[in-house]
């Protein structure tokens, strides 16, 4: 029996979105349980809250306090020990669940996640990696998402095994392909961290612990060229969100366009089964379920902004994690790399220990 | 009488395109003259060729080689002095036509215009800037590109003007509003040299050197909510191909779904003049023309794949730059902002000129 932890107030929308997409996950997995994390009077007052305290395979725990989206690290980490990220996050640590999910406040979760958790041996820096949906059908796996605005070739590597891992975890690939994210496919190509990174997640091909692709360009994360997309964080963060942006500005475009007058109207409403399948082509939804990788425990972060349907996917993506133990996983690939870090750190005088990296 | 000297041999397309776009740029500007620098052997198949020849505004330079896609910087420099390419930047060294436009190979371009042209006084390293369409149904100015993967606050600083002098001479904004791309709003966000990029840039904004807005997220890309983006030409690579990777699928899925039976055929023939009507809104050829910034002359860069009504544009955005004397407000800016960057140098001991970034 996999159980998660969840906190139930997390989100824009809390225990609306929280408590139906509970119910619906437990009913799609018979092998899952949850501890739901909540403030009990605002659980109270959700109309399905009763039917998920019957059910058999769910605990109620209560907290007292709730990690606002506004909150600092400091606010979340040190003055709100009993909020419902906290107590879900203590559930991974005490061996009660074996995966944390929440819609919080991301920088929230991962000073709590890393300050609850620790961060896991061989590992310098912990990452956030999410799936966005590709050309191919599929999707394709990037991190860093923003947890890591400066990183060493080093920390790339790390990110491309715990990718790899997670990856594997999740689906039904055994090998997961990875591109690191440069501005050219040639091997003389980006800033010097990126043609080092390129020399070791070479090296890593070639001793077996990747399957390493080469360089790949921004417009390769939507081909999919390859499964996974390994950069740092800041590049990340910035890809990420310059796509939401050009999708939120596409979608109001069509919007307008097709609400223009009557006969745009028509045309909508002929071409509506086709608008509905291309939408759901594009739904980002299914993705929902950003995992913090290198960390002692798995902790997933569900977008803010998630209704049911996407929170229950994050609470798939854990449930899957922690069946096909990615914790493991992620300990192996680094276990497996350690030697090409360790020479890194030797022949290259690299600093890969955070410390070092701090004085960098 | 603006002159532009013309890469009639560049592109994917060559005199395809080049041709057609003269004789269109020629007939809509009546003060403005073209030099078209070509392979006569080549030029001359095109059926249009005759026409322009012939043309009162127009002069034909003859040129014997190519810079292909695939050429190194190496050969596109010191190999094929007589390229077509070559010989449009010529023409602006030697003051025969105010501004170039080329669509072909871009690191060529950019090399044999610093090579031929060199940098501005002031000015540390050259940038590349292109507009995208935003949700406001303005364009959005962004830079650096890919010129700079490893970029100094004092480089930043340096786009930020190189910007604002660009947007100034191509629209009618007086005072364009500037943006530093980061992870956050917050000014403790990013790397150390955006937090210190964050700060110079705000004291360019209290001495009236800029109109700086703070902090943009990449979403704000798309949003508009700025009218210029500053960031290292590595990110901006990253963001301007992951955008076309995006949209590239998106238009792609629409396809599928409106081609998958009769029934949708019909619906997308009922939505045909809205679908037109929202492709024209996203249609990134009305702000084709990269401009290549920081040089001693006015060099433009078309997109590679660019028919001949993006190709148009971009010869309007070289004779808006020019005849709005662009080159003067980049001087003028960076006079004026050369206080701050001396502080730079004096005060905080970051090295500015390029030696010492090469040796950093």
């Amino acid at each position: 029996m996999i159980r998660i932890a969840v906190d139930a107030m997390g989100g824009d929308f809390g225990p609306e979105v929280t408590v139906p997409a509970s119910l619906a996950f437990l009913k799609a997995h018979e092998e899952a349980s949850l501890l739901l994390v909540g403030l009990p009077e605002l659980l109270h007052k959700h109309p399905q809250f009763a039917q998920l305290q019957a059910h058999t395979r769910c605990q109620v725990i209560a907290a007292t306090e709730t990690v606002n989206m506004d909150d600092t690290i400091e606010t979340a980490l040190r003055r709100k020990k009993n909020s419902s990220m906290r107590i879900a996050v203590n559930q991974v640590k005490e061996g009660n669940a074996q995966a944390a999910v929440s819609a919080g406040n991301t920088g929230a979760l991962m000073a709590i996640a890393r300050y609850v958790l620790k961060t896991m041996d061989g590992i310098d820096r912990p990452a956030i990696a999410t799936q966005l949906p590709n050309a191919k059908g599929g999707a394709t796996t990037v991190l860093d998402l923003g947890a890591n605005v400066d990183c060493t070739e080093a920390h790339l590597l790390q990110f491309a095994v715990m990718g790899s891992a997670l990856v594997t975890a999740i689906s039904s690939n055994p090998s997961p392909s990875v591109g690191l994210l440069n501005i050219g496919e040639e091997v003389i190509k980006g800033s010097e961290v990126i043609k080092k990174a390129g020399e070791l997640l070479r090296a890593a091909g070639n001793s077996g612990d990747l399957n390493f692709y080469g360089n790949v360009e921004g417009n390769d994360i939507f081909k999919g060229t390859t499964d996974i997309v390994v950069c740092d964080g800041f590049v990340g963060n910035v890809a990420l969100k310059t796509s939401e942006g050009l999708a939120s500005m596409i979608g109001n475009f069509m919007k307008v366009e097709f609400s223009r007058n009557i006969l745009t109207k028509i045309a909508g409403f002929v071409a509506y089964p086709v608008l509905i399948a291309f939408k759901k082509r594009m739904d980002h939804r299914r993705y929902n379920g950003a995992a913090l990788l290198g960390l002692q425990g798995l902790v997933f972060k569900s977008h803010g902004s998630a209704d049911a349907f996407a929170l229950e996917q994050a609470l798939n993506r854990a449930y899957d994690a922690a069946r096909n133990d990615l914790l493991k996983r992620v300990q192996d690939g680094i276990l497996h790399a350690a030697p090409l870090l360790l020479t890194l750190q030797t022949d290259m005088n690299v600093p890969t220990s955070r410390d070092a990296v701090a004085v960098h």
